[in-house]
């Protein structure tokens, strides 16, 4: 898996840069945590494989005692297949159109599929191409208020489409999704679905809850079975600025080079949006940046291009020198992983392994 | 070259979405376009890759007139290279560290190569691991005022560093690069250097000029011997709210499925960020938006996640349906093609070829 172009590396420091690195122990710590911090609170762990995309990780984490994954692309989903994980996948994605449709029906022969739907469209698609000896699990999403995403609007809206389905050949409803915060508001509307469904006569097996933002809180939403929770597993700038965890914790990390120093008070590093996504930070924040240097933590990316960082380092007190690396965590690491084409895995800085990425990329 | 996924495609409508595809006789336009301004201005052409990343589009821009092309990572040379455009290449970059020094000498044993750089430190690092028997050309970046970018910040640091690269082995002083837009401050920046250059015996051969944004205007840059245009080739959203073309004239888009209309004012497409970058809208804009939809020329994707394009049609007359398919023009081409492992090429929607993007991902 080794590329020529980067040698045999020993330690992380023999790597060209831009480099993207993950510690496994602290990684495996974090993917502990997730899994204890469900186990106590009886919530199902299902974590969501867009941050690593990585099919080793994946298995770390069933290892560890998850339930099942979830994926957001089909692509995802057949790359987990190929390399063995057969369990039960969620895909949260409204899968529509006959190539897909086709593939969905293939990949459903050698998994138990789940996927979160939010239209009788896409419920007749589905049932129309699914294997009848292969049925595929339908949850229905609901959409939290002042979420303007996907999701069906109304518990009553939801129910419907739960009715739609049941009577559907080749699906199987399944229950809920849904992605409350712990805004008392977002908790009333969850547990009032999960109740109204439950009176309804269509008590959902499995309401699907939220991700890293709230973690520490996820047990919080009321009535959900499960949780799926990404970017915690890896952690990233704005998982930190979040209060989820600190930056000790953040398993990934991206070793840059100083390419250029124009003035004493600015550098330029050789990743820019190519490397890290031209994702903002998630929180306002007045000295908005683009990444956090350890390093430097008072340095500012106030800029990018698509292969330039441009760190403003006037209020830093010693200032990086042309050259110099630097260690870089990026707003968002699912972004960023999608970046890449295989993870450099270390422990304290040794090399212990390069992984594929397979599952970068695949936007089908 | 054809993907599994894909089957065998016919037509654009025929290609599972979220796809990329480029017209070839609109591409062939901007091209000849292109190469004939260069011609009436007597401006040599040097055409940026980075938008396209695709090594037959770069052999057509060379056949069409241009004197070589531009890259802006080391790893782009190398696949150019490798398809057999060994003529005159220009790395926009501050080529450092012992692996990509490496690569550089051996590619340059191919071709004859300019690199652009800024500091002595880098100008020392290529000059010690150049090959004597091919000798690596360097060029001087010069900042213009008010780019907080890469690049000499005066005139005067210009000629030492190019007075020590005329000093040092293995490497030869061929000119200055920059990047001044038409503003009268930064063309008189520009034309200073090349005249302070001249009167201090180390006359430059060429001068590096801008891109897209100024296309049309490129001519007024004084004393430039050459351009290097990227975007124009494709266009972009930022291209035409630049004035610099029309979305008639727009050779690339990229067709995406309404997979969602969670309210009768907001649908959601199957791209986000995985497809069309985050990247912002360059000038300031009331209805700040990720891309312009074709159909619906109202519509604003006004958030996105990896995999959705969230998108009010309020203001549209008609709104799109679950299923439908749209045409989209993003933000900036450039990042959005990097996204892409290939590109249907096609005329009138007939697919001619998928041809692979070699140079994509290529950050190091």
């Amino acid at each position: 898996m080794t590329s020529p172009a980067q040698g045999k590396p020993r330690t992380i420091d023999d790597l060209d840069t831009p480099a993207m690195v993950v510690d496994m122990d602290k990684l495996q710590a974090n993917i502990n945590e997730l899994q204890a911090y469900c186990d106590t609170h009886g919530l199902n762990n299902r974590p969501h494989i867009k941050t690593h995309k990585v099919t080793y990780i994946a298995k770390l984490q069933l290892d560890a005692g998850a339930t099942g994954i979830a994926c957001q692309k089909l692509g995802e989903v057949e790359v987990m297949v190929e390399a063995g994980i057969t369990g039960d996948i969620m895909l949260c994605y409204n899968v529509m159109g006959a190539q897909k449709l086709e593939r969905l029906r293939a990949v459903s022969q050698l998994t138990d599929i789940t996927l979160t739907i939010d239209s009788e469209y896409t419920a007749r698609g589905i049932s129309a191409y699914a294997d009848p000896n292969h049925p595929i699990n339908l949850v229905v999403e609901l959409a939290m208020p002042d979420f303007e995403r996907t999701g069906v609007q109304t518990q009553e809206d939801a129910l419907a489409l739960a009715k739609v389905i049941d009577k559907l050949p080749g699906v199987h409803f399944r229950g809920l999704m849904m992605y409350p915060t712990t805004k008392p508001e977002q908790q009333q509307t969850a547990a009032a679905a999960r109740e109204y469904f439950e009176r309804n006569g269509l008590a959902p097996e499995i309401v699907s809850g939220g991700g890293s933002v709230d973690f520490h809180d996820l047990h919080r939403i009321p009535h959900a079975t499960e949780v799926r929770v990404g970017t915690f597993n890896y952690g990233d700038r704005n998982t930190v600025a979040n209060g989820v965890m600190t930056y000790e914790q953040c398993a990934q990390h991206f070793i840059c080079t100083v390419v250029s120093k124009p003035t004493p008070d600015r550098v330029i590093l050789d990743g820019g949006t190519k490397t890290f996504t031209s994702d903002m930070p998630q929180l306002d924040d007045p000295r908005s940046t683009f990444c956090h240097i350890l390093e430097y933590p008072e340095a500012r990316m106030f800029a990018q291009s698509e292969e330039h960082g441009h760190v403003d380092v006037s209020l830093c007190e010693r200032t990086p020198q042309i050259g110099e690396r630097v260690s870089v965590i990026p707003n968002h690491a699912c972004g960023a992983t999608n970046n890449f084409d295989e993870v450099v895995m270390h422990r304290n800085g040794e090399v212990v392994a390069i992984w594929p990425i397979w599952a970068r990329g695949k936007i089908r």
